[in-house]
């Protein structure tokens, strides 16, 4: 390894074969895991340290310098040092000019200042290349070199050679660095560590509502209730039988948010007859989360079916199995076999499976390596031939477990209707409004309008 | 960014470090997309269209002027036009002389016309670089920002600079490009998105057959016969009692076949003393999709299991059990404890768990971000040791089902044996062919054919 | 494609556009199958070989040459020979000074040699540029062009110019190469594809032994101490009830052993004062198999839960709810309904539903592709706070499952407490233990000892 390359001061290509001094200003937690690293990937690491003296935290192959020393003998430098002690950087301008400056810095909160912290070192050394670069990999993370969460390396700047290099030590370090354009993108870039699956906020706030709506109703109707009229205790309800009504429901109805809103673009897009002109807000956000949507409806009908596959092993339905059999032995008669109920439990039940098949195989195509390795069709044909196919059986599912019981006077308790016909209501206008939308009058000008481009309006204009 | 790049004529290294000026010929759909993301991502836009007057929809950054004056701004020219339009380049060949033209086009069919695209754009414009790419991108992707589906990008072309200025633009773009060669693999990257799903017809076309017949099968034997013979209808086991017998024999079936072509490959080598003469094709297309065989059985196996456990929620079950358990009570006997039926019952149970367990852990092996990351040893431990291990689990699971009945004459209707023995033939010949290819007197000659490498063959040719 | 590049000795940058030619030592399994794939790939290949009479297995596309004549028409030269005949190389120093020899040999053994093949190889030829790369690919993987396995190739070497030239050859074959720095790393790649899932081991080994001891410990108490004292043969256990008392309670203890060595971490930093000193090699070793660990606790797991499912399905169970209804019918009298044993059944197994839904979206999350799509923050708050959620529930699951016989004299025999109650020994520990790290007093020091980076020790060293 070329140790005198203290002396490259340009960026010359025919450098590039030999693995240069970095130097990293700042001997703390973050700079000294970055340092260690590096050393072991082969480059000469270079401190620069307002006291120079050498830690035992410091790596022994890496020298310790003052700043100004240290940032001459390298091309790149790595900022580890807090936002807020920047300034000192001013006074070695003349020294860091034409210098790859990379800003590894993180925030506390989301757009905590005005600009990203890159823009405001790039406005500080205004002479110096400043890239973006290593803020998503935790100190810990390469201490442990166990690198279990994500080795993806977000990197921007404004100057292209720059980047590169920082890019090349990125992956020299065992990391994957990604493009992301000019220094504009740093504030997202700072800012993405900070979130905390913000697709996923819309997604499971309105489940949590949902699931709160549904089981005081629940409550009312299935505890309550018989408790005021019966005076029977149904309170352990609580544990299995509610949650089994809850679950399926707000599956269902998530499942059928899904569709919506690509139903709802449809009758946009039929209504404005044309594509170009952007969706409303709403509708974009919407549409940008139907992936977690689909996976939150997926964890509600798993816990609907280990919830269901349960039941048989209950004390309270084993009890009350064991307890209709004993009085029928006692009177001495026997239910005949109906033809009707054997339908509809089976029926009700292979629906069902077949539901949560195609929903678990939705699932299984959202996984990341899965999607990545199908084509745009494919892709297209699972979310949506199979999505639908999905909804179809899951509603059909519902309404068939309403069986005999549909719309039947006596399922009203206090004029409320079970909770499973409620959740009928958003699939079915899905549902419907699809099915009127394959119909070739509205299709046909609907595939047109989406295909705007095959009719080459570039020669139209 | 360099808006004056324009004079830039020479593909010159040291120039790329500034994001180039790229054209765009065509304003279509596709082309107006890539044209938003290209200068999102930094790159000066210049729209090459028959009518230079701007439209609301073209990217107000981009300038609109004619195809001859947009390629003389550009050194790369991406022609977002369709191919039976490609003629109007010709006039065009002087100006296009030495620039990179990037094919992303695609067609209707599979092999629609007997050259690609890209081969065509060649042959139309011989003085330019052509390279095909960002024909597996949809304009829908591209323009919401949510790739769900894959970000990979083939690229091919004859001119390795000219590929890699293209796979540059496609990295600055947030997407992966995969260089696939010489133009000559532009044919195959055209017919990549019109693809659905090749390599899963067969395994799909194959289950589906194997559950018509076996549907067919068990409705005369379960449904038909009693109708006939004892007048009682059971017409309601086609919901879920005939898909609980079909799916287990599918699966095991799938499961077989997928080692089947294994044993097979491995008798033609023995047989030939050589593995360097290729098999035979239909093998060689039956041992690629083995992945996808045994996926499908692992669909049919997760059908199974659900429709077995749902079996004491049923109706017809309940009823069933009650009836029995209240005749034992109206005749005042019991039935007393048999513990063979307990050992039957619980280890046909067990098997069943078990082999469903590592049919599981096949099927998540199988998933490529888990196969990315094991080595080839740990793959070829799970795919073929566990692999051989859930089918006997699962073959011995059905032979424990058949329990005492197995081969009995009473379990024959109409000369037809019941389902369960058909399904059995084919895995009971592939682990008999295995056990025997494990003894030593073929393993050894099987393993030294097969680690030919080993033997140093190059010093003795 | 250039066939007259063999005159290019030097590695000029500006040949960088023309795929080279390739040279190949050895005409074995694999030098063919690579010299085909890389012909694909638009390279020439030339063979170099002690006899030059072409096979008919060689690519027809090769030149096949002596050694020397070979080595001279290619910058690059692939050694695939074994290593005990690399000393045919020697006298070939001369015509390999300068070139690029690309050293793809493994081993029969981990560490078989004092050092790694391609070390050996840089010394026997010096003036040779030694790159390690190909040795994770099999001949079979690039012959059948089906990569299921890892698309991932390892590449080490102390000329860089050199590692990029093979890097670009790895690219263009369609693999991923891996930069692991200079040549001190072929040891690893060399022993990588020899490796059987080693971060596996400890957690199989364990958990066998687990589930050995509380095999031997239930059959004690379930099968021979009801044979000895009551003379009943309850021998059909061992398929399910004693697997099924088995898996819970080694998943339990697993699942307290991932969270085991954090609180373990925090005391010792907590005692030291810091988080620079290191952890004793055990507890290292133990923190990086957690992930193992946890996959291992989720398969045990998943079998509990399939196990209990089956429950009512079992003839013996089914067998024993028939009698017990049936000698209620005969004495005449009927069981009340406990609302105490329906809290108890329904909430214990409403806390292991819960319970599994949060293991098995641990699971998912650890699968590499999704880990990779989050950030680190999103993925400590899975893997932190929903696993001790997950610990928490499954705990209690466990507690309420004892319910009113914990701890009960009569749940005795021969002295053996029931098993699950050993299986809550350890869970408990850890999450007592969290809760006290929790207190105010405790967490403040710690968080702050683990932000040692946040609190500038560069300043003040």
């Amino acid at each position: 390894m070329n140790k005198n390359s203290s002396n490259i001061m340009t960026l010359a290509p025919n450098t590039s074969n030999k693995k240069e001094t970095v130097c990293i200003f700042g001997t703390g937690d973050f700079g000294r895991a970055l340092g260690h690293k590096m050393i072991q990937s082969g480059y000469s690491v270079v401190f620069g340290s307002r006291s120079t003296q050498t830690s035992s935290l410091i790596p022994k192959e890496a020298e310790v310098l003052s700043h100004a020393e240290a940032a001459q003998k390298a091309a790149i430098i790595i900022v580890a040092i807090q936002r807020q002690h920047y300034d000192f950087l001013t006074p070695l301008a003349e020294i860091l000019r034409g210098k790859v400056l990379v800003d590894v810095s993180n925030n506390l909160k989301i757009n905590q200042y005005p600009e990203s912290n890159a823009e405001y070192l790039a406005q500080l050394v205004p002479g110096a290349k400043v890239v973006k670069a290593f803020n998503t990999v935790s100190a810990w993370a390469l201490q442990s070199g166990t690198l279990d969460a994500s080795r993806q390396v977000f990197v921007c700047g404004d100057d292209m050679e720059a980047k590169h290099m920082v890019m090349d030590i990125v992956r020299a370090l065992g990391l994957t660095p990604l493009d992301q354009g000019s220094l504009l993108a740093a504030q997202e870039i700072e800012n993405y560590p900070l979130q905390l699956f913000p697709l996923w906020k819309f997604p499971i706030f309105l489940s949590l509502g949902l699931t709160a709506f549904f089981f005081f109703y629940s409550l009312i109707r299935d505890v309550i209730y018989p408790y005021v009229y019966e005076n029977k205790d149904f309170s352990f309800f609580i544990a299995i039988s509610i949650p089994n009504r809850i679950c399926p429901i707000v599956a269902l109805i998530l499942l059928a948010l899904v569709y919506l809103p690509g139903v709802l673009a449809a009758i946009i897009q039929l209504y404005r007859g044309t594509k170009y002109s952007r969706f409303p807000d709403w509708l974009d956000k919407w549409m940008l989360c139907r992936k977690q949507l689909g996976l939150v409806a997926l964890a509600f009908a798993f816990l609907h079916v280990f919830y269901t596959l349960v039941i048989p092993i209950r004390y309270y339905v084993r009890w009350r199995i064991g307890s209709r059999i004993l009085s029928q032995a006692l009177n001495n008669k026997t239910d005949p076999f109906s033809n009707t109920n054997g339908w509809l439990s089976d029926s009700y039940l292979a629906l069902g499976i077949l539901g949560f098949f195609l929903f678990v195989l939705l699932g299984i195509t959202s996984l990341p390596s899965v999607s990545n390795s199908v084509n745009w069709r494919e892709f297209r044909f699972v979310q949506s031939k199979l999505g639908y196919l999905t909804l179809i059986l899951c509603t059909a599912h519902t309404l068939v477990y309403g069986g005999n019981r549909f719309l039947s006077p006596s399922s009203y308790r206090w004029y409320l209707p079970n909770a499973y016909m409620l959740s009928l209501i958003v699939p079915c206008i899905v549902l419907v409004v699809k099915f009127v939308l394959i119909f070739p009058c509205l299709d046909k000008p609907l595939t047109q309008i989406r295909q705007g481009w095959e009719r080459n309006p570039q020669y139209s204009e």
